[in-house]
């Protein structure tokens, strides 16, 4: 119903749901692992489809159990019961959350032993871009709790399981991008010259809702004349002027998807080093887009904008990559750079975001979201103007 | 500039972040820490004024190390530095993040031995309403790096830093309050019957962020016939019907502060059922704002709002508490619950949100945010309707 065009169903069918939990326990297996012991946002809604700002929250852990076979058990707070008993999961354990006495671990001991995994080998993430949400002190009680089970990494087989995201995922994502990119287009007539960038912030988040994103968790920027250095930054109460580079970068959601990616804008005049900087990096990602095919590797998507941009002359920016997965998180697995050695496959979602600095505290970020196809990158978001725009 | 009045300044000034740091550091001297460790975005924050929506993004740890003695040491990916230069911090020390070989693992054991601390202990939240944000074989790696440390559970302090509120920070939560009662206000001339449950958010969403809050991270709720027994799910497409029971729960945020109160309203005609419960909710409100003043306990409080739902015939409900700590986060220690000693002091900020289910699958919540003050509690939140609204 959105000016972007009919948005896709919310949630998912059982049967991709089914599908999820059979390619999980074959990496199971494939690991040696008796169960999956997961406890975040991501990796439980990727297998439950289990949606709710309600994670906002500290207060209460929230635990799944994947088995080695058979369907995941949620061991999960009273206050949120109703809502888990409405996905396709069946054993449902619950307690009147907090209770810090025992916040579920005699719950969650109970079902590694039922399901015979007391005594093995339980994975969960460990690794690179993971955290366990649970308290530290309570993971130490159920490891001594199980004392015959040994809790390993589970980084590898949750990243294979994830990166690839299936047709139902990708329309998500696509929708919301589609959304953004809408969003990104009215934005001449929202802002100018005068304007506090809270204000700025606040139009954009306001055309984004209003254009059928469920909510904006992430909307940053910057401006300041000519360019910017920081890129992560709340907006100031300082006015638009004339000869500012205004960038925003957008995470916005439909469905629990994100989108995410930016938009350089000129206010009043292009600042010339800008429209430099703004020609280099357009054609960094046409370089990023043409590699983005399967087989070629991140490393590789990271290299190929690189070299356009260290053509030009320029240092690329040290964010320490250019670009990384997206789905249920404004960022995932993996990362386009040099250290990253992982293949493209179609179904994989990517940004592409090349950056440089061009002087002390001046810099420039592009950023574009795409699927990687049999044939090459399809893009997700409305491709960047060719030229700085000025508004 | 809002319809809620001026605003209150954002940020905080130096010598707030001084006060906190004293006060933290005798807090340290007493538990025998030699450094506080801290990974997540509340804690961080409240050291530093460091304020970003990049914490959406897993992928790199924030670390800061507080000794002793002497100011604070954010370790902090390169992307971040320059914002974290805009705090009263000074020492800042960053990589190019992410680098999973290392991923700020040496700048930080380096930190903890300049200052003292590596062959000391070190507390870092381990407890209740904790998490660790950082790969776990990441700390057993730091761990390793600094055998003769001993990491000890700094949760006691942390509590008793942030459970007492400055008046700036006061004056956010305020602000952020009046802004939702006054969205709450406008709610009869957005909503009613035949609207899909997803464009009643949509209409208070919206109508939140043009009335001043910077962000809606939280807005859960639900409407069913006569009242419901999930309260944390998003919308759904139903369309409201007349003898629903629409229950809307809002955590807005100015500046990093966050409300976090509810609303009921009946769609077309009150229940009677309903009518009752909202009677009989709305003087457990009142026997709790009675109860919190300073000496009282949480536990009193809690008592206080239950013994008015128990003398009506209800039994509470199940989400394990009514109301807890407000502030940086949604929900914070305290808890209003029987197992909570923890004394009240002015200006502790606190929700109260007595429950209860009158039938199976339909129950009611109610919430209301307060500030303890010498003389007994000062609302936040504009006070709900005596009787159940109709709309």
């Amino acid at each position: 119903m959105s000016a972007a065009g009919e948005a896709p169903p919310r949630g998912f069918p059982t049967a991709e749901f089914e599908a999820r939990l059979e390619r999980a326990q074959r990496l199971m297996a494939a690991a040696g692992l008796d169960a999956l012991f997961l406890t975040t946002e991501p990796e439980i809604r990727w297998f439950t489809g289990f949606l709710t700002l309600f994670w906002q929250s500290p207060t209460r852990p929230w635990f799944l159990v994947v088995p080695r076979a058979g369907k995941p058990v949620a061991v999960v707070p009273e206050i949120g019961a109703p809502v888990m008993a409405r996905t396709w999961i069946e054993d449902i354990r619950a307690w009147p959350a907090p209770q810090p006495e025992d916040d579920g671990l005699s719950l969650l001991a109970g079902v590694f032993r039922e399901i015979g995994a007391a005594g093995g080998r339980i994975g969960l993430p460990m690794g690179p871009e993971t955290t366990l949400r649970m308290p530290l002190a309570d993971f130490e009680r159920l490891r001594a709790a199980l004392p015959e089970a040994a809790f390993l990494d589970a980084t590898p087989a949750i990243r294979a399981l994830r990166r690839v995201k299936s047709e139902r995922e990708i329309a998500k994502t696509a929708h919301i991008c589609r959304i953004a990119s809408e969003g990104f287009a009215a934005l001449p007539g929202l802002v100018g010259a005068g304007m506090p960038l809270t204000e700025v912030f606040r139009a954009f988040r306001l055309e984004l809702i209003r254009r059928g994103a469920d909510d904006v968790p992430y909307l940053v920027g910057a401006a300041a004349p000519g360019g910017y250095d920081d890129v992560i930054s709340p907006p100031s109460e300082r006015p638009l002027a004339s000869g500012d580079l205004l960038m925003m970068d957008t995470g916005a959601t439909f469905d629990g998807y994100f989108c995410d990616f930016d938009r350089n804008v000129a206010i009043g005049r292009a600042d010339a080093a800008a429209a430099r900087a703004y020609d280099t990096l357009w054609r960094a990602t046409e370089a990023g887009l043409a590699a983005a095919r399967p087989g070629q590797s991140c490393a590789g998507l990271f290299r190929a904008m690189q070299a356009v941009i260290e053509a030009d002359g320029y240092r690329a920016g040290n964010v320490g990559r250019m670009g990384h997965g997206l789905g249920l998180q404004l960022t995932e697995h993996p990362s386009n750079a040099a250290w990253d050695g992982t293949v493209l496959e179609p179904g994989m979602v990517l940004t592409l975001e090349p950056g440089l600095a061009f002087a002390p505290g001046r810099g420039q970020v592009h950023e574009e979201n795409l699927v990687v196809r049999a044939d090459g990158a399809e893009l997700l978001s409305r491709r960047a103007p060719r030229e700085l725009p000025v508004i």
